[in-house]
This record gives structure tokens, sequence and C-alpha cells, in this order.
């Protein structure tokens, strides 16, 4: 092609992205095999639109989040009507007084919320126990960094109306079943945040919980000392600290570590203080752990009772996934939440999820040369185009192979056999077909894999074959 | 689960859709039909973000096009330091001015543009020819209405960089193949802008092409005698309608068409006037139907020299393919076009394609009954919850199904069994398996089909007994 140098300079808004062939299918990998197995499991897809109206994202993710949303202006004319004295200060135009009038939509923040609306909305028609799962893209108006973008997939999978742990069972075994197809080795951290709410209750310091699992989730990062001292700076006893001390301090089995953490929930931290929810937590956990051994995981999973994520929000089991050969922070995450649609005036909707970060486990699988090697190209084999009449001689065999479900190319024009060549070359096209007049009186075709130049012949018709040669 | 009834009213944007999930099953169906058919021709995937910068979409759809377009408000303060006397007028806030000034971004209108500058960005990147495939959502402002949505799927399928003609007939196997695995019969007409451009010529109003296409366009709508009323109304003089209504009027096979409109082209019309465009536009037309008759067509193709789609955008081959069993309009179109990237001042990326139409293939599938019956429930056994030891028995086995690929349910709770069949029934899960403490003593799993009662044991460890029975 000749390409004239007057292009325009044309660019994509900050922080997305396009999507190449190889980068989609690779992407394509990653999400089959993330759906398979959530079918397996039971769960189903649904989607929502991208846009919510505001009054349905406004407030749900604290301040920071309703700066980040992204708005949509409504059309015609977004600002008719609007008088100008109500829209101005001293200092200039109102924003956020246009931005309100001029503004009813939003961009999807998460998948969440949108999840929490879709049930409400559709409470009559679901049935439940519901098992869903929902894969689409979420916009943020985040600052756009290594990493980091405004238009980003999430990937989640939730059950809502059973309180049963079997859901958070089925959860683990999901992660470990798409870690282990994906060649990812993990290490799956659980906690329940009944045992944090213990935690702060044995601390004689109920209403700290924030604060105190704020700081201890810092251990890894900061270290045993400035815990403390950002624990006794924020007024918790020192005796308190000493029971904290003690739960972090924890090693052993995970029945060895329930067992301890039990006798300091039972009255025998330093404070001697009793948690029912504690103990109701180490039960769970307890439970967990046994459907655990009982389904048999292939992936390290273990008890952390330091684990805490989406605090606010989770009412039991917390979850956390690590890659173990790569240093990328969490890669899957969720919980167990008593009333997700609560936000929307519904209650006793408990529900437990997890979200497999799609942008994260892609930089692991790049990282560590994890993506199957053929994924780039789909395409099979090229047949060559030697002109007009020998074009007419394969559409049927090419045809025939299509239709049996392999990807085929013809060059689409005669031109010299190098540059078809280098074609297959670049696509990676592992083998090709060229078959001129000689082929054509024999009724047979010719085709010759690249990576060892093996050659063979077939009847025009034996498509199985071919096809045998070709896989 | 006990909802209260204080659920505040929510609702989602005029003209969006959620899809529940036997919808997105049907749906999903379709995209992998389509995609599958993609693969086997070569084409590949790319995704482009959802936002362009606005820059690249305005005045690329016309003054309709830019007033159809979702614009985003700019993130932080978009009307910070706007001086409130430059965006008032009169008549009150300067809508226009204060949209451009706030907004720098715009989501994606089509498919086409976004493609474009793909190209453009990316041409150093790409291998050409370049076969891609795109499937994503679009946004339109229009109002809403039965079938007309504001956030809709395109689906659209590209070669460029070839002129080859062998592209057009991939195009049309493409939706041969389709339509045949969806179980849709349709009829593809396929034109030439060339042969219309030649139309124009001989009827000596070469600058009337869009003029004399937009009123034979009406042909089937409003009938030959208001047509003609129309062409003369414009201006086009009664021999001119004379030659055009000899067009319309034409029938027979394909050659026998190509053969008339041949005289016509070559002076042998009222005019005596002679086209060498429309010529071409006919060679053309007849080297596809030739290419096409050598790899055999299932559904019905014709060459329909009345056809006119998107006429100032196409320059060669157009296509139109509608279903025959149910009125809906077109469901899939496209032709190729001469210079996709020139909108961004890259000259010589000739190209072509065609767009299916999902939701209206959705509507005539669901019409039809054409859905197959089974893709409602994708789980397709559903274990009995009969306690934690019963639930423990049956671990291990469900996992292996899962590992298989069966889909499997366990009834999260030990609820009454009724419950569980409800369920089983609701969910259109049509195998049951209720194990209790006389299967674990056996070391056996039972497994019913609900469709006739039928019921066998299996040996705990016979997983591909079961997924015999399964399937």
């Amino acid at each position: 092609m000749a390409f004239c140098t007057m292009a325009q300079t044309v660019s994509i808004p900050k922080g997305t992205r396009d999507f190449g062939r190889t980068e989609m299918a690779e992407r394509n990998w990653i999400f089959d095999t993330i759906k398979s197995v959530f079918r397996t499991y039971g769960y189903q897809q649904i989607e929502t639109p991208s846009m919510e109206n505001l009054s349905t994202l406004l407030g749900k993710y604290g301040d920071e989040g309703d700066r980040l949303l992204f708005r949509i202006l409504n059309s015609g004319d977004a600002f008719a009507g609007l008088d100008p004295a109500k829209y101005t200060t001293e200092d200039g135009l109102d924003g956020r007084a246009l931005a309100s009038a001029a503004c009813e939509k939003g961009l999807r923040y998460d998948l969440t919320v949108p999840f929490a609306r879709y049930v409400v909305m559709h409470r009559n028609e679901i049935t439940f126990p519901f098992k869903r799962f929902q894969i689409q893209p979420v916009w943020r108006a985040d600052r756009p960094q290594k990493g980091r973008y405004r238009e980003f997939y999430q990937c989640d999978v939730d059950a809502i109306g059973s309180d049963s742990l079997l859901n958070e069972l089925e959860l683990v075994q999901i992660v470990d079943r798409v870690f282990t197809l994906l060649g990812i080795r993990v290490a799956v951290r659980i906690n329940n945040r009944k045992v944090l709410t213990g935690l702060a209750e044995i601390c004689g310091a109920p209403d700290m919980v924030t604060d105190i699992t704020v700081a201890i989730d810092k251990l890894e990062k900061i270290g045993i000392e400035k815990v403390e001292e950002e624990l006794l700076s924020k007024g918790i006893s020192g005796q308190a600290v000493t029971v904290i001390e003690t739960m972090l301090g924890l090693s052993g089995t995970v029945s060895e570590k329930i067992s301890s953490v039990r006798t300091l929930m039972n009255g025998g931290s330093a404070s001697g203080l009793v948690s029912e929810t504690g103990l109701k937590g180490l039960d769970e956990t307890e439970e967990l752990f046994a459907l655990i051994s009982a389904a048999g995981i292939g992936q390290s999973v273990e008890a952390d009772f330091s684990l805490a994520r989406g605090l606010d929000y989770y009412t039991g089991a917390i979850f956390e996934v690590k890659a173990l050969d790569y240093p990328i922070g969490s890669i899957c995450g969720g919980g167990r939440y008593d009333n997700l649609t609560g936000i929307f005036g519904l209650a006793d909707t408990s529900g437990v999820g997890i979200s497999f970060g799609a942008d994260r486990i892609y930089d692991v699988l790049k990282a560590l040369g994890k993506f199957p090697s053929d994924l780039a190209s789909s395409t099979c084999i090229l047949f060559a185009n030697m002109g007009k009449e020998e074009l007419k001689y394969i559409l049927p065999a090419v045809r025939a192979l299509r239709d049996s479900g392999v990807a085929c190319e013809i060059y689409p024009d005669p031109v010299k056999l190098r540059r078809q060549f280098e074609y297959a070359e670049k696509r990676g096209i592992r083998f090709l077909s060229i078959n001129g007049s000689d082929e054509a009186e024999r009724k047979t075709l010719n085709v010759k894999r690249l990576s060892d130049g093996m050659q063979r012949q077939f009847d025009y018709d034996d498509v199985d074959g071919m096809i045998d040669f070709l896989s």
C-alpha cells in the first residue's frame, strides 16, 4: 500500500488503549478460560448498560469515587433554559452546579453497583440463589499511569441469596481452576471479617475495627514496629497492641492458627475479653477449610488473620489471591457481603463474590511467558493465489476446510510467491498450500508444513486427511 | 429471601438495556457463531476504546451525526477558568460553546471511524492485507423507539489493503455460512456503485447520481410511478427516466441481467450514451458472480442494479442481506470503499467490509423460534444438598465432572428437596443427582434424567459413564 505522508496526527484519549490482534487473542484466551470455569460452576452471564443514571452511581463510591465518575452531557442542548445568573459565582462559572444540571448519566464505575441495581430492578424475575458473572469495561477518571487505565475490564462472579459456605468454597475452587488452567501458581489467603471485628472487641476497642485493620494491613509494607507505633498513635492501649501482635505473629497449619485465635477470642488474650463475633468468624473459617479439604484444591490456600480488604463492605469471608512467581499485588479478591442491595433500600440480599483483575493477570502471563504460543495467529493455513483459474480450482476445497472449522486464508492477489510467503510468516501461519495447473490436473492439493518443510499431496476431497496433517 | 418493600425505584437510562441470563445466552450464541465464521476466514479481532477524542469523531457523520454523539464531560472541574461572559448570549447560556469547551471526548458512534483511526495510528505495525473484525457497543443519542437503542452492538468485518474481488467473495461466503449456521434463510442482493454512476452517465446526468439512486431506492416502498414522478421533479429528462425504467424492469438470470445492462451502458439505451465506469462496474459484478459460482453458495444471491446503500461512501460492490421469512429490513450490509482513512489525511486504503445487525438478527431468531432450546440453561446437572456429610461425599465427584467441562451446580443449602427440585426446573437443569448415606456406603452416585425420569447408578469414579449419560 502506498501511504502518503499527509496523515493527520491522530490519538486516543489518555488512559485508554487499542487492542490489536495479538493482544486481543491473548485477552480472549484469559476471558474464555475464566468464562468456561464460571460456567462449569453454574454461573451465568449478564450485561448491564455502560451508562447508568447518575442517581444510581453518585454517593456509592465515596467523594473520591464521585469525582472519578465520567459524566455524560445530556443530549440535545444540555444547557438550554439554564439561567446564567444561577450558574455563575464570584469566581466564574459554577462547575459543580452546571455539571449537575447538564448531566443525568454517567459511565459505569464498577460492576457491583450496577449489579445491585440489576437485582433490585429484576428481583421478581430472578431465580434465587442467583449465580451471575459479568465481564465488562468500567471507566474511572483516574490520573493515568503505568498499569492504571481510564477504561479497563472487570470480571466479577457473585452468588447471592444464600448464606451457605458452599458458595465460598466454590469461589475458592474457581480461583484454583482458573489459575491452574492459565498456568499461574498462586496463593489464596482467606480471612473473615468477623475475626477482625472480634480482634477489635478483645482489644477493648470495638469501635476501632477500621483503624486496627488499616494498620495491620500495612504489615507487609512497613513491618511490625511501625504498625505498633501507628496503633499506639491511634489511642489503642499497650495491652491491646500486645493482643494484636499475638494475632500477627501466628504461624503453623490452618487448624493450629484457628485454634490459637480461638483461645484468644475465648478470653485467653492479655485483655481476657471474649468475642462471640470472633468465635463465629472462626467457626465459619474452620468449616470453609473443612470443605476445601473435602473438595481438594491444587493451589496453595492459607488462613491469614491479618488480611483486610474492602473492610466497610464485607461481613464474612475475605479472599485475596497473589501470583507466587511475579510481584504485582492482588490479582483476584473478594468476600461475603450481607447487604448488596441495601444502597437501593432493599434489605437482606446476602451474597459472596470475587473479582478477577484481567489487566494484572495479563501482565503476569506476559512476564512469565505463559501465553500459548499459537494464539497470535488464528489462521492455520494460507492458500497461495496463483491466478484466476487456480483460484477457482481451490475455492471449493477451502470452503470445505472452513466449514469443518479450519481457519484458512487465500492470499487475495496473485502477486509474487515471495510476498505471499512473507505474509504467512508475518502472520505466523503454519501451513502453506501452493496449487498450480499440475495439482488441478491430478485433482490434488499440496500442503507444506512451514516449521520443517514437510510437504504432502492430498486427494482433492480428502478433507479429513488434510485436517489430520494440519492439527 | 425476604425482600422488604422499601426498595427505591431504580431505572436505567432511556434506550439502554439489561441483558439477563437467557438473553445473554442467546446473544452469545449469535456472536460466537459469527466470530467462529470470521475466524475460519482468517479475520482477527481488535478492540478500540469506548471513548474517542471529539476531534476524531466530529464531522465524520454529518450534522445529524454530530448532534447524536454522546459527549463526555472533562474530568475535574470541566468549567474551571471559563469566563461566564464568553459563554452567555442574549438567549442565556451558549450551549454549543460550553459543550465544546467542557467536553474533549465522545462515545464511539460506530466502528468504522475508530477503525480508520486505528489503521492510521498503527499503520507501521499492521501486516497488510489486514483482515479485522470488531464487535463492540456503539452509542447514539437517537430518540429511543421500538428496535432502536442508544447503546447497541455493531459487528463489523473488513479486509483492507487489497483490491481483489476475492475479498468480496469471502464476505458473501461469510454471510452465507453465518446465516446457514443460525438457521435463517436470507437473500443477498449485490450491486456495484460504478453501475449506479454509469446509469447517471447514460442518463446524461452524471452529477445526479445521488438524486437518481435516492429515487430508485424507494422503488419497493412507493412503486415505479412515484419514482418516475420524483425523477422528473428533480429535473431529469423524460428520455433519462425511460433509461432508468429499463434498468429497474430487468429480470432474468444474473448473466441475463448483466448482459442487458451491458447493452445499455454500451450505447444501447434511449440516450445512446456510453459509460466506461458503468462497464467497469459490470465487469466487476460479472467476475464476482463467477467466483461465487466457483465457490458454491447455499443461500440465495442475486444481482440487483437498483440497490443503493451508503452511496457517498461506497465505490465498488454494494451488499444487502434480508431475511426471507421475517420482514425487518436489512440484517447485514456493506460494500467496497476506496478511501477509508482519507478522513484522517491518509490516502489509498481501499477495503471492503460488511456489518451484521445483531439486534435485528436477534429479533428474527426470536420471531422464527430458531434459538437452540438448550441455550437458556448452561447448567447440566444439579446435585441436591442433603447436609454437611453428604455434601463432602459428593464434592470430589462434582469437581471431576467440572474439570471435564460439565456444568454442575450443588444446591447451596440443605433445604427441602422440593425446593431444590423447583430450582432445577426454573433454571431448566436437565439432570438431578440425589445422594444420601446409601450411595455413600456403596460408593455410587445416583443420576436422574428429568425429561423421562430415567435413573442410573454410577460407580463413584465413573466420570466417563456419567458424561455419556449426561450428553
